[in-house]
């Protein structure tokens, strides 16, 4: 049997009513010694405060929903470990829900996470090529009265508040890097344009060349989504294209690039530079370790849940807080190439120089 | 203004009994005429169940607790997409709570889910060195009566259904391919030897080397932990004990292994052979690819979720579904140096088959 307020009303001899108040911590007229009373009585008799019950007459769950596009991404897997992380310190539980880099899967989750009844939503937009429903999903949120923080992936325009990484200066240090180390024909990989973050940092990456007085040459630019197979796929076309430095999106994409030089015998950054964008675990631990952007993803998830609990204390204000990124040098860039041939089996004669070691 | 079944009795001229139980798909008396014009009017008026009022009265969240150690360990996260898909299948939600693989708060995690009276709880536990708390927890969820399934980690006794991956077999594997290649002298470095899955993992290490006629070395053994700093810290020891192959008990210290080999100019597997665990979606990129175990970890998560719809449904059998593991070679292992020589720079004059390419 489940111990109730009845239950420690009669243990300790006191009314009902005054061990509920107690419990619920809202009458401040109970003297401290009543109050320690009830405590230890609620904990002697093991009893559990019905959040169900509570949350229907309070309407308030303190469940945040999270909505991610996969969190078997490592990159997604460690803004939801800030978010638990803040949000249990708040004593809000999170439910959450992977939408597989499917956009038509984000309203759903919302609408699930309304039914729910949580108390805010945290989000990440999925995009697949030109689509999101970012817009559509932030106008549900209004509607219903949920209080809503976009993370990471922010289109222009949102009227909901955001916590992001300044994605444009991030492509900006990743391109600058290249060009500072003599790299003219720098090639992109881009995530889905239907991300904010990929339109930002590929304006980070024009600024840069604008900055060095380079025109921006299409065959160079080419677009992609955001996983390694991207990366494999579109190697090949830029190094025909005649990149000596490839800029990939993410960290995932790199890999791709990896593997495909490592089945083409073209090795990095002998052949070509190769930069990546994220900072996960894996890039520091390669052979030859990815030179990369890196993001504060835990902050960006602690931030999130502080925001939207301003929300719940009632500030409206719709903000957007930025954090900078910074880069992180390691061994995939390089020089120039001396001479470039990239053909499949590039071994008969080619190389240039090899900066590794 | 929420709409409310009152609304949709109004709109459709039908009782409020009526309409309460053809949303509740509880009375199958009223005809499928009457039933298709209140989903109509539901879903035209934008009539939303109220969750938590229907949980109070049926007892029920359809929310599934999820209790893990590490979300940004990626072997994890992909079983939380397993357990995600399986559970959206079957309309329930999960609450994620991650432990940080300290033990300690597991009993926490518990104890906040059944608060939020979730319906059940799938649970991999937290170890660290010699502590888990694993049976405490399968305890209390017994004594709240709540269904619980434990994943991956089980210890032995366990008085709870369980969804595992034959970790022995896989230890034994993964060394009788070491085996099979000529390593006699293959060193160990294990996971918190509080897991289930470390100390079957070492029994299977210790059955291939039986076999073989090998009588274990403990010098050849190190007691470690799942991450990559484990891995970096331990190898060197193996080495200097005459260790031909290492078998790390996750690709993670397979990677710190990795790191240090580069750090200290050895080469895998020239200089000695390296075997993993998990079959991570990294362990296929590296330069050198990792020749692991591959555990099915999405599979996994989703046969926790049908295991415990089962026990919703009322089936109380404590079942242990056990997958199994297979072997992927790939380049990190091959014959045994010709000359061993394990010098922090042993660049001069040693070296042994290259075997990659």
């Amino acid at each position: 049997m489940k111990t109730t307020i009845k239950d420690i009303a009669r243990y300790t001899g006191m009314s009902v009513s005054t061990v509920s108040m107690a419990l619920s911590g809202k009458d401040t007229r109970i003297a401290a010694a009543t109050k320690q009373k009830i405590f230890e009585a609620a904990q002697a008799l093991n009893y559990r405060r019905n959040h169900l019950a509570h949350a229907l007459v309070t309407k308030k769950t303190r469940v945040l929903g999270v909505i991610l596009p996969d969190i078997s991404n490592e990159f997604f897997a460690k803004i939801a470990k800030g978010i638990g992380y803040e949000a249990e310190k708040n004593d809000y539980r999170i439910m959450l829900l992977d939408t597989n880099e499917n956009p038509n899967q984000d309203l759903a989750a919302i609408n699930m996470l309304v039914e729910r009844s949580v108390d805010g939503i945290l989000y990440i937009h999925s995009a697949s090529g030109q689509k999101n429903n970012a817009a559509e999903c932030a106008r549900l949120c209004q509607a219903e009265g949920i209080p809503l923080v976009m993370l990471d992936r922010v289109p222009v325009n949102t009227t909901a508040s955001a916590v992001l990484v300044d994605q444009e200066k991030g492509g900006y240090l990743a391109v600058k890097h290249l060009l500072d180390i003599g790299h003219t024909k720098i090639g992109c990989i881009t995530g889905s344009l239907a991300t904010g973050s990929s339109q930002a940092r590929l304006d980070g990456y024009k600024k840069a060349l604008c900055e060095a007085n380079i025109i921006p040459d299409k065959r160079l630019l080419t677009e992609g989504e955001f996983h390694a197979d991207s990366g494999y796929e579109h190697t090949q076309t830029l190094l025909d294209a005649g990149a000596t430095a490839i800029f990939a999106f993410n960290d995932l994409i790199a890999y791709g690039v990896y593997r495909y030089a490592r089945d083409n015998r073209l090795r990095v950054p002998r052949d070509f530079s190769l930069m990546g964008f994220d900072d996960n675990n894996f890039s520091e631990i390669m052979e030859t370790p990815l030179t990369t952007v890196h993001q504060p993803t835990f902050l960006l998830g602690a931030a999130a849940v502080k925001k939207i609990l301003e929300h719940f204390d009632g500030t409206n204000d719709i903000e957007t807080t930025v954090f900078e990124p910074h880069l992180i040098i390691r061994k995939s860039t390089g020089p120039v190439p001396m001479q470039i041939d990239h053909r499949r089996n590039p071994y008969s004669g080619t190389g240039g120089a090899d900066t590794r070691g």
